[in-house]
């Protein structure tokens, strides 16, 4: 049907590469069980491909900055997605449904546009990311710090699982790739050649510089020998093969950063509100058998464990079992009707046949389904399985907490109502000894808090379901690029996706400390005390012949550019005024008795919106010109009244400039302070503003 | 002189315990030699320590909240000051002189101030931190997700050397004690008397909940047995001693979180600019003088390597030994002029003459100081020695590089000025393989940035050095509890202090999802389209009944409170007459066809700063009541232009309540939110205030 290929090729250092001789393992078709090709990377030297990502990898990716890296993840991603056709075709081998292709494939593209987006709307353009706020370290300002995040210095080795070839091997690329570091992948045996036609696409695109991209189409365990504490190795699997990695030397005491993702035996706990017949019912009943058939439960998210009030559990166990005879064909993916596909090898299916055997002698009932082979028409030859319910009469056995089933395999378990059931469901949750995911189904408030705040130590995602989301859910087994994915203890202890948080996983965290200007000459973010070029009033800082800043473009503006103006002051009539144009009567501006009374004020104030705004007036320079815009305001505190016959002054200075690697525009971050006649500071904010890239529509 | 201990006490379970029998090692003076006492921990049951953690501590401590636990350390930090006259006594005997002792035990309860006063300053009044937006998962908003922190299950294990007793303790302690969960310490033996005389202290206090603080007096390894992926060890030591404890099963496949702090070859790197003469040059000096001889250079942050242009290594060891020559002398603390005392044990000595003599024997040369013992007068029994300075010839010798002299030893590096020198500095400091902190001395912002981008990958810290701080700066060696300490590769891996970052290492970061009043109710934090009891105009929203929420304090006062106003017109007329009272003038509310002109507008729009001003008209209530005061504004975007004839209306909606602990009123974060008769968000933005929490001042 398909071409067989005979060797998967690695790619290293900008070369596709074949080992000689007919040795590796085989890859097979789930369905059909015929071989796709075989896998090794004998005679492939493995540290020559960690040295070009340190070194050549490194430096093409350091050309670039942060939102440049997040504009090619679009390109690529649109690049994909003209492409996925091809990679349908080659998922289908995989044991994969249709709908499991695209929870692949286009979920994998998916994480490439939220990257993206999320790189250039979240991080600076640059290549230091500032964390936190300045701490100053001494009295007179003179000596300060806070923590920067620049990229490690080495290359993150990802090693996938089989289940999503392309989603797992893109939502680990797409943050290493936005922090400047270079990816090694290496993907899975029984799916390895869809991840191979993946990786052949991303070197077509022509998108990625030299170096960012590496493929090991084999076993790869020895390149952890090559590693050192300036690389990363991100794993998804089973815990036991994360544990043999984390034994490795380079790992337990050379400082190798290692991040894990393992199977783990996740829970949906249904609330004791959620009775038959409301729609928190149903949802549970429809999520635990998605989270049971999708993938034939080959999900390190699925729903190992139903927590669910022990007087319902006979309606959910038939509940279940209505639904799954009702909703549930078992097939080859390619064929018509068919809903659930095989497990992705014959491997597989013996070892969760093996788990479910031991979990019936462990006190586990069978409830729904069989251990026999499904009928499945003309597809005799492929690793096919019925869904298996299993009922617990004991809520404590160990087997369900401890034993995985990886496949269509699900428990039922009941929690006692005693202390009104919360803190019995949050124990048996807890027994899995730390999960990936956990749903907790439910209308009550209160019960959502007790159990929500009682597990999440025990989890990395909590999925709350009732009738307000039970349609807009994105579902319990579905990680999104938005939230962190991973879990503690026996779920790996790491964390992946989660926006942001995961670029940050490829970067160190540094504290630095320093002078005002020194923080600013590393940074490339003005900091109070630093120098500056002042315009206007001489009085207070006004340097002669220095332009407005509001006069200069993107090209001319630099960080400590700055304006200052002279003082105005303010009477009770200007306040009185402020008060009947804008409604604002609050006592403090009107009522001189009240007003004293007030433990913040010294009797009638300025409105705090009267001193920005003024403040405005006295920093505007009004004609047409490269600013565009005020499009909003940060952190603005008001820290000493104003009274009537104050004078306020205001000093603006240019303390971030991001221009925007796809306008004409960008953005600049202006430091704004007030000063009342003594010199106290009157407020403090940042005024964010829209600045050309040039003096181009006002010339 | 002094009473000596015969067997150092554990504190475990509220109780002080001794193990029977005469065995242990022994703990000396590490001036006289004079026994203080023998630690031991046989016979004790360490799994109860760890069960009593994870049960009494964690059920007593969850009782508080981060603010009620952070005013705690501050009472904590109180009471250990009225009493540091007895802890400088025993510190005397550990070799630390009157400075030393300050560092250690000044510096350890300021480290409880400091985590105090930013525990309450910078995290919510609950158990429950937010981290991160809001993020939408659903077209309709019934959907979303975002991150929480809730403290880990288990227990902090705290293994901390010898050199800092009491800050080690201390800076251990305070994050682990405002995260909810409780200690288990295990000081090191040569400073063991002092270690347990804090502890006595602190449980003498009083102040703290059952099971928060329990005290090991011994070898405490075999307490990795109980511990699982609840828990937390955080070591402080050897780079051998952290290896050893990463092997434990526990910790490489048990999911103990693992965090080390071990010594490392800190750098000081010099700029081709600071020269003979220059202040840089001078503080540089000063700077590896003192790290070299603080502690008699037993601080894992101690100055290792000096790294300076070629041209300038000359000066620099000159320089340095007529500053050791003139200002070190070595000797028993408690003897009036000595500047440097004994190291920590005669153990403690011959390891450190044992690295130098190595690196004599590596290509270091002697340029400074002798191997034999000083004369130290009548001390004699001590572990006395002289600073040690070495000149390499060659930069890269391996010795220099891997080796360390726990003890007053540092050696110079010349680098080449190939490149302007920057790289080449870069390259050898990154030969350290990581490192807790380098030096960067300089008054050149470019050399400057070159080199700490460059070097950060490697390290925890960077400290920049120039005229600007050097008398302001707190030092190379002194790690702040605002920034964090820790650093990659030889430094351990770990991360400690950095403010309330090292809380967040106490706790489990969880990803939550599901409807906004979902959310809300386990955030305790209001979420856009969770439900509100509405006051305000009826047309949008407004409840029969409900009460305008600024008449609530902060006792009737719940999220979900709000009030919605109804619509006011702009006019041409309104625009143009707040530019002229505001001085606002700018083109684009006042000049219509540049106005026009302008990509972002429909023509002459109202100013931002009306329509807030126009906002809080809309939604204050002006009678004297529990609302204190607008102290500031977050998050403003304007995302609408607002052009003349169009009219605005507002909701205000409680988000977040906190009162605080100390004061008569709290912090009330308003959501607020202005549309436009076509119902489009003109802006959005959080209102700060101050709110009684009693309706007291105007009943």
């Amino acid at each position: 049907m398909n071409t067989t290929i005979e060797m998967m090729p690695s790619y290293v250092q900008e070369k596709w590469w074949v080992p000689e001789g007919s040795g590796g393992t085989e890859a097979l078709d789930a369905s059909t069980g015929e071989v796709l090709g075989r896998v090794s990377t004998e005679g492939l030297d493995l540290s020559a491909a960690v040295h070009y990502g340190r070194t050549t990898g490194q430096a093409e990716l350091g050309k670039l900055t942060l939102h440049q890296r997040a504009l090619k993840l679009r390109e690529l991603a649109t690049y994909l997605n003209g492409r996925r056709e091809e990679l349908y075709e080659i998922s289908a081998r995989t044991g994969a449904t249709r709908g499991d292709s695209m929870v692949d494939i286009d979920g994998g593209i998916g994480v490439l546009f939220t990257y993206s987006s999320k790189g250039r709307r979240e991080l600076p353009n640059s290549n230091v990311i500032v964390d936190g706020p300045l701490e100053v370290l001494s009295k007179d300002g003179s000596f300060a710090g806070e923590h920067i995040y620049t990229r490690i210095p080495g290359v993150a080795v990802q090693i996938n699982a089989f289940n999503f070839p392309v989603w797992g091997m893109l939502e680990k690329f797409a943050p290493a790739f936005i922090a400047g570091v270079p990816t090694v992948v290496k993907p899975a045996t029984p799916s390895m050649e869809l991840a191979v036609a993946g990786v052949r696409m991303m070197v077509e695109s022509g998108i990625l510089p030299p170096g960012s991209l590496q493929l090991l189409s084999g076993p790869a365990r020895s390149i952890l020998d090559a590693l050192d504490y300036r690389d990363m190795v991100s794993f998804t699997g089973s815990a036991s093969t994360a544990n043999l990695l984390r034994a490795h030397p380079n790992v337990a005491a050379g400082g190798v950063r290692f991040n894990a993702e393992t199977d783990s035996l996740n829970a949906a706990i249904l609330g004791p509100d959620a009775v038959p017949g409301t729609p928190e019912f149903d949802a549970f009943i429809r999520s635990v058998v998605t989270e049971m058939t999708v993938k034939a439960g080959q999900k390190c998210t699925a729903v190992r464990r139903a927590i669910v009030p022990e007087q319902l559990k006979p309606a959910v166990i038939e509940a279940i079992g209505a639904r799954l005879a009702g909703r549930v064909v078992v097939g080859d993916p390619r064929t018509e009707g068919v809903t659930m596909g095989a497990l992705a090898s014959l491997d597989q299916l013996s070892s969760v046949r093996a788990a479910v055997d031991t979990m019936l002698h462990s006190g586990g009932t069978l409830a729904w389904g069989t251990l026999d082979a499904p009928d499945v028409g003309s597809a005799g030859g492929g690793a096919f399985m019925s869904p298996v319910l299993l009922d617990w009469a004991d809520p404590d056995s160990p087997a369900v907490h401890t034993l995985e089933a990886f496949g269509p395999v699900c428990g039922v378990l009941g929690f006692s109502m005693h202390d009104g059931g919360a803190s019995e469901a949050v124990r048996l949750a807890a027994l899995g000894a730390g999960s990936l995911v956990a749903t907790v189904c439910t209308n009550d408030p209160d019960f959502a808090r007790s159990v929500v705040t009682g597990i999440a130590g025990h989890h990395g995602r909590v999925l709350m379901l009732n009738r307000e989301d039970a349609r807009s859910s994105t579902g319990h087994g579905s990680p999104v690029p938005h939230l962190v994915h991973g879990g503690p203890g026996r779920a790996g202890g790491g964390e992946e996706l989660g926006g942001i948080r995961s670029v940050m996983h490829h970067m160190q965290r540094t504290a630095i400390q320093g002078s005002p200007n020194m923080l600013t000459a590393v940074t490339g973010v003005w900091h109070a005390g630093a120098d500056r070029v002042v315009a206007g009033d001489p009085e207070y800082g006004g340097m002669e012949g220095a332009v407005h800043p509001f006069r200069k473009s993107l090209a001319e503006l630099r960080i400590g550019d700055a304006f200052a103006s002279g003082l105005r002051q303010v009477t009770l009539a200007d306040i009185t005024a402020f008060a009947q144009s804008t409604g604002d009567t609050f006592y403090a501006h009107t009522d001189p008795v009240a007003a004293q009374k007030n433990p913040f004020f010294p009797g009638i104030v300025a409105h705090g919106y009267l001193l920005v705004s003024w403040a405005a007036g006295l920093f505007v320079e009004p004609a047409p010109g490269p600013v565009l815009a005020n499009y909003g305001l940060e952190n603005l505190r008001f820290l000493t009244p104003v009274a009537p016959g104050d004078s306020i002054r205001v000093t603006l200075t240019a303390k971030q400039i991001s221009p925007r690697v796809t306008d004409d525009y960008g953005e600049v971050c202006w430091d704004t302070v007030l000063h009342n006649q003594n010199g106290d500071i009157v407020a403090s904010y940042d005024v964010l503003t829209l600045v050309e890239k040039e003096n181009t529509l006002y010339p």
